[in-house]
């Protein structure tokens, strides 16, 4: 019986590629789902057939929860407006072919890094006057949210189907496990497709914002920050300090430097091989003992550190929301190369390395051990805004709220300026990389072929002692046959990791709308201060508290932006280095060639 | 009053050039004819202005000699339709403004090249049986044309102005000299002009079949080799032995290479200014004493070489119907480069060197001496193919006719398999050339900005210790803006002499059809030796002289073809060495220049 699917979002076929064009809304049907790499061949009322990208279309099947779903988009529609719609509708469809029981996985869009690569700004979201937003919401605001455990619901209510499913029973948890997990053997989701979304041009990719989006924006617009400036419940969970350090608020660093290799992907499956998936060896540098993860364990640990850091530490999307190879290889290894700077990049940061999810990510002894750390993490209360009620500035002043907010300014100017121009080097980056791959070593090719073309007519005209000059001419030619073969595999010894730095850079960068956009939110609160005592809404001393907590969030944000700027200059100056070095060899064993090439010609 | 001007030939405009396209036929007005270089501006009837080259339009004025021209024209339609129209057509029109007792001077054609490089294929004239052709034209053929003189007229039918316009008074002779020098100053004939032509592609020039065609065809096709092979005369002027050395017949070598320095080009002007022109001091290494010549007198030199060897030496076109640069000191420049490699190239050459009217042209002594040198040039009557009742194989053996067209067949073979690998090699360079001009060093300088413009983002963080990495970034960034101009003026440093000894070979491969062709004649006429007989159109003794003559063409022809060829691999050998010396030496700079950009980036 043949499938028929929905084409989601608008793709454009790219030439040379066997690839469809689609558009929105149009039906299609798919002449074969075993493609890999995220694809899918279908068929278009025209009798077109090529590739489309799976995130891309909606398989038309009978949906048990297609219902959920409209309740889901439902949900959505009470978000602002300024979450980008494509995204969110794919946030819904995403979830629904055959996986009835998965969660609706926020910002699982193929699309959503296009968008925003589209000029869909993160940063837009502070130009049209949040405060004005905020204080709306607050009149109708009901007092005193309680606990953290609401809050954490609340913050959910983008994508509130989730904590339940992971709080459900242990059989339907291993259930949608496998679902989800399912390698290309139907039109679910897979290890191989989340990652594509027919995304072409390498580092044009930006998960990030979405997804925080979809988490905050309930919280953010609603309870908000003031859930923990007003809150009235002692901290819960361990204490994040923050000391003074040479360069301004530190957070406390480790002695030892936590990291991890990412390994060994193996291919497993279940089900008498009906349902396969791909497990990713960790091994952390502290234990040196290896634990198994699936894809989803990292998204898992992603989902944690977002709710439990989010607001306070940008937490950049896992790498699968980037672009990725066209085939399975391919993708694997990119995208476990991905998950290790991901990983890398976690370590690095002192108070998620430090994190008891994190921990138990890492070395877990056993399933058991592991199973029990899950439901501890998925019931951990002090998530959201509520960070900040663990972070305790030592010795630090309280900052006065102008301070706070110039400071907050500051690191809105200097990440949008980044982001401008990480984007900026990606795009040349890019253009640079085609011209590499494409144009100029063909080039290079025909004067070779030139050269050689040339040699053997010499050699055809019978003349005598001619060998010296068409062996040479050959040569020559060989060499830029060689030089063309060069040029074109460089990329991938140079631009390819100063490419790969920038796109981490740049889905980090994606995340500092949503963190500063919380401290904002929260200045905002504190400068009504006055005004909410004068309606009696809060006491003075709720308000003295807020402008402390103001304070120590600043803190917060000063120890993360000093954290940012010190891994920055160092992942910098390392990946210019490594690429300076690989131009310079590379155009050493260039000149070495041509060299070698000169030498054979015979000085007359 | 506003001057109008026909357009002779199509030409498109180069974008970006402040150019005009035209279509042939359409009329113009001139609004600035003192433009350079060859340009022209002119005004269409839509309005539009830009530059026209100069050779591509006729201005309309009255012209005493108009009905001279259309003689000239009626002249040329008695040639073989295989010459190119648009050629002899403009060979006629350019003659026309203002120069009224301007002699045709034959192949005087902006378009001659674009015509050959168009397709327009000189070898084509072997590919339809040449031997029909002639064959046919010999049962036309009245019996024993007579002397030299005679045969030098009938060679000159189609310019035939031009030698008795030599042979005018002197005064006349200044008279025109002037005219002909004329730079610029109106809309005639100019130095800076007849090498223009609005030609674009660098290397794509190829002038010379055309001119030979329109010297050698009335010749060729009427009264051809068999003026030599039947040749009742005694041969006139020095004898020119071929001997048998190492590599098969040569010609005799002088003792010592003679070559000479073209340099000093110096703009004169007569008659208060109005009248100016370009002179070029020539240098010989012999008498070591410049003498002064202008562009015109070269061409004279050529005209004599190729009236009195060109059907047994290939005699390559002079540079000005070659590309040249697009305002007038380049263009000077260039010309007087190409001059250069034009005279050298003659000097080379062991029977031109040693001429009389070569000699001449190098160290005359004064204006007397070189005015009588002229005269006696011009009268010179062992022109055309019998020049080769001079070649005198010395202890060579009388080659049978099979060896004789074996040999030309395989000569035909290899400049014809050579001309084509030195098209394809020149259409390489140009595209290559255009690269490395143009995208290429746009994009490094791109890369640079990228790179600046993220140190300065990283500048305005605020961060301490920031300043090693920006300064770092910013050298980096220099370092590419650096490489693009690098790349940008690279071709002028290698590829340009590649390109220009290629289209010198072009340039010199265009006039073997001609040549081979005179001797394929000869064949053809041999081969017919016993029905001429039979026919009564001969005699025996005639048949044998006949095949003994061909037999001498013959070793000229091989002679000719080992000078080319130990020429080639000389020419050859030294422009890749200095191509690849010049390749290397770039690649080296850019890794030097990347390993101090790499160097200032601190180890962490």
């Amino acid at each position: 019986m043949e499938t028929k699917a929905q084409v989601l979002y608008d793709f454009t076929a790219e030439p040379g590629n066997n690839e469809l064009s689609v558009r929105e809304g149009e039906t299609i049907t798919l002449t074969n789902q075993n493609v890999g790499g995220g694809w899918i061949e279908a068929k278009n009322s025209r009798g077109e057939v090529g590739l489309v990208p799976e995130d891309y279309i909606e398989i038309k099947q009978a949906q048990p929860f297609t219902s959920g779903g409209n309740a889901a988009s439902l949900d959505l529609s009470l978000f602002d407006s300024h979450i980008p719609a494509p995204a969110s509708t794919a946030q819904v469809d995403v979830a629904q072919p055959e996986t009835p029981v998965t969660p609706v996985t926020p910002g699982f869009s193929p699309t959503s890094h296009d968008e925003t690569s589209n000029g869909n700004d993160p940063w837009a979201v502070f130009d049209n006057n949040a405060s004005g937003g905020v204080s709306n919401n607050w009149a109708a605001q009901p007092e005193g949210t309680e606990t953290g455990k609401t809050s954490s619901n609340a913050w959910h209510s983008g994508g509130h189907v989730h904590p339940q499913a992971y709080q459900g029973a242990g059989a339907e948890d291993d259930e949608w496990d496998e679902e989800w997990d399912d390698v290309k053997s139907s039109g679910g989701y897979a290890e191989s497709e989340a990652g594509e979304g027919g995304a072409i041009n390498r580092g044009g990719a930006h998960g990030s914002s979405m997804k925080i989006a979809l988490n905050k924006f309930p919280g953010f617009s609603k309870s908000g920050p003031e859930l923990y400036l007003l809150s009235k419940q002692p901290a819960k969970g361990t204490k994040l300090p923050v000391y003074g350090g040479e360069v301004g608020p530190v957070w406390a660093y480790p002695d030892y430097q936590l990291d991890c290799v990412v390994a060994d992907p193996k291919k497993g499956s279940k089900m008498y091989g009906l349902k396969s998936y791909i497990e990713y060896q960790v091994t952390p540098t502290t234990t040196n003992k290896p634990v198994n993860h699936r894809y989803k364990h990292f998204d898992w640990l992603y989902e944690r550190l977002l709710d439990k850091f989010g607001s306070a530490i940008p937490i950049p999307c896992l790498p699968d929301k980037q672009v990725t190879g066209r085939f399975e290889e391919e993708f694997i290894k990119m995208r476990m190369e991905r998950l290790q700077g991901w990983m890398s990049r976690m370590c690095r940061h002192p108070v998620i390395s430090s994190s008891e999810v994190f921990q138990l990510f890492l070395s877990y002894k056993d399933e058991k051990d592991w199973k029990t750390g899950k439901r501890k993490a998925e019931k951990d209360e002090t998530v959201g805004v509520m960070i900040f009620s663990t972070i305790e500035p030592e010795g630090l002043p309280d900052l006065d709220l102008t301070e706070v907010e110039q400071k907050c300014e500051q690191f809105n100017r200097f990440t949008r300026a980044m982001d401008d121009g990480v984007k900026d080097l990606l795009t040349v980056g890019n253009e640079h990389w085609k011209r590499c791959t494409g144009p100029l070593p063909k080039e290079y090719q025909r004067i070779g072929k030139a050269f050689q073309n040339l040699s053997s007519v010499f050699t055809s005209s019978g003349y005598e002692g001619e060998a010296a000059l068409t062996d040479a001419l050959t040569a020559a030619g060989k060499t830029y046959e060689d030089i063309a073969q060069m040029v074109a595999e460089q990329p991938k010894k140079d631009l390819h990791f100063l490419m790969e730095t920038n796109n981490e850079y740049k889905g980090l960068l994606g995340c500092f709308p949503d963190t500063i956009g919380v401290h904002k939110a929260a200045i905002e609160k504190v400068k009504e201060g006055d005004k909410l005592v004068a309606t009696g809404k809060i006491t003075t001393s709720e308000k003295t508290a807020m402008s402390k907590r103001a304070s120590t969030m600043s803190y917060a944000l000063q120890a993360e932006m000093n954290h940012f700027h010190s891994n920055r200059i160092y992942d910098y100056n390392r990946v210019m280095q490594q690429y300076l070095e690989q131009q310079v060899k590379f155009y050493e064993m260039i000149a070495e060639k041509l060299r070698n090439a000169h030498s054979q010609f015979t000085t007359m």
